[in-house]
């Protein structure tokens, strides 16, 4: 990672960490186990991809991070509460998530439905407050069940079963790129974006959320416990379907690989300001964790 | 209930029912496990009551019925969704509700947590396509912490304890008072009510909203599996915290008569616009199920 790309990435979490400290409600707020739930799996060290990728949206059509930051900091509240409920034990059941035990097995069952329902609607609410009604449709349409929740259901009904290379495509493209995407394009949305320009970044969106989630699945092949925080090789243990379980590691790293120039290629009309999110598309593409 | 008053249910029920049906994506949608899921729980029986809220809200200053019914719906999707997530085995364990079994007992666990999340989502998708940003949170606000979510985990927490009055107020206001009012209130500003309108309607669905919690309370006491459709008796069994637990039948019923004198009293500078809320408010009271 370039020292330039591992500075812009500090600075933005940075921005994101300290506005989702202004926006989520204190932990003492009554009900107060609710918020310290809620507060938990928000501040468990994530990457915070979805809000910089909010951000670098925004910038690449001229717009400033201090307009777009609680739709930045409303995307990863989404993502929070996905994570959530996706270790529930009726879901993946998982004890760990980044080296630190899940919601569930901290708060309990109940409160951890529960924050997962709060955070998702703290999301909305944070949207009314300071977006727009296309970006809460934006986002409502990524999360919903023709975007993440889609995949999710598919992902599950998938468990244990050998898939086509279609249905591996569709779980992969709804259940992580479509809320990545929507991310890339809320910011810049957000930012009054030309409609070309606005294509442009839901090309290299598409293209970046997919990749993601195939380096994903190789990391979960190769990783480690030190290194992804949860225990590598989950997918497999799962009988979850993957890239390379399908495709082996080598297919899978070329395909992310040729994925990321086709999101580079899309942002090239945008010119200057839209080499954030190349060097994020770069990042994705080399992250061990 | 005068034949007035069961017309006016009756022709509104239907005309949400067709709604519903328009907006919630058809079974066979892929993927159909989940739309099966919401549609099943969606399409239960229930009262619509919200819904009904939101279109008199809406009557109630001047608004028209078709302007105002994708609110309606995604008031009744929020309803829907914190059902399925409260019949849950780590919330409530209920394994029938209106006489059907639960979400989860014909789907299973996962797919019902996925299904009261889409339909969460889905409500906020249908506000941002046909209502408005302060509508949007409205309905943020009611339905987070700081409303219903608020009062579940209150709720949660009491179970098997003594609370005080100040206690079961809070649960009962937050549980249920909150998004019955934010209904009214929707309708209303979504048709352009003048502050001192909306400030009157906000009065009257609180205390409206608290009385029906109160009138369900005494319905579980009273109740039989017959008429509520759910086994009654089920508050005691859960040691859930009541106002017949805490002050006994009469004084309940006296206290949600009195609510409901409050909130017809509060719609008094509204005039005949408002006849349909009051008529409400005492179909609330009067209700048998």
């Amino acid at each position: 990672m370039s020292s330039n790309l591992a500075a812009y990435l500090a600075e933005h979490r940075r921005a994101v960490d300290e506005a989702l400290e202004r926006y989520l409600p204190p932990k003492d707020a009554p009900p107060a186990a609710i918020h310290e739930a809620m507060r938990y799996s928000v501040f468990a060290g994530g990457k915070r991809l979805r809000p910089i990728l909010v951000i670098a949206g925004a910038e690449a059509v001229g717009g400033k991070m201090e307009r777009v930051l609680p739709t930045a900091c409303a995307l990863e509240l989404i993502h929070t509460y996905s994570l959530i409920h996706d270790d529930l034990p009726a879901m993946d059941d998982d004890d760990y998530r980044r080296g630190r035990l899940t919601n569930h097995k901290v708060f309990g069952e109940a409160i951890a439905i529960l924050a997962g329902d709060a955070l998702l609607t703290l999301a909305f609410g944070l949207l009314a407050e300071h977006a727009s009604l296309d970006v809460v449709r934006e986002v409502a349409a990524a999360a919903g069940t023709f975007g993440m929740i889609g995949g999710q259901v598919v992902d599950i009904q998938s468990e244990g079963k050998s898939v086509d290379a279609e249905t591996l495509e569709y779980i992969h493209r709804h259940k992580t790129a479509a809320l990545l995407c929507a991310s890339l394009v809320s910011g810049a949305m957000l930012s009054g974006a030309s409609a070309p320009a606005l294509k442009a970044i839901r090309e290299a969106g598409t293209h970046l959320g997919l990749a993601f989630q195939i380096v994903d699945d190789i990391l979960d092949v190769e990783g480690s416990l030190e290194e992804l925080g949860k225990t590598a090789g989950s997918d497999r243990r799962k009988k979850k379907v993957t890239y390379p379980g399908q495709f082996g590691l080598e297919a899978s790293r070329l395909k992310a690989k040729s994925l990321i120039e086709d999101a580079k290629a899309a942002l090239q009309p945008l010119g200057p300001p839209a080499e954030p999110i190349k060097a994020l598309a770069e990042f994705i593409f080399q992250r061990r964790s």
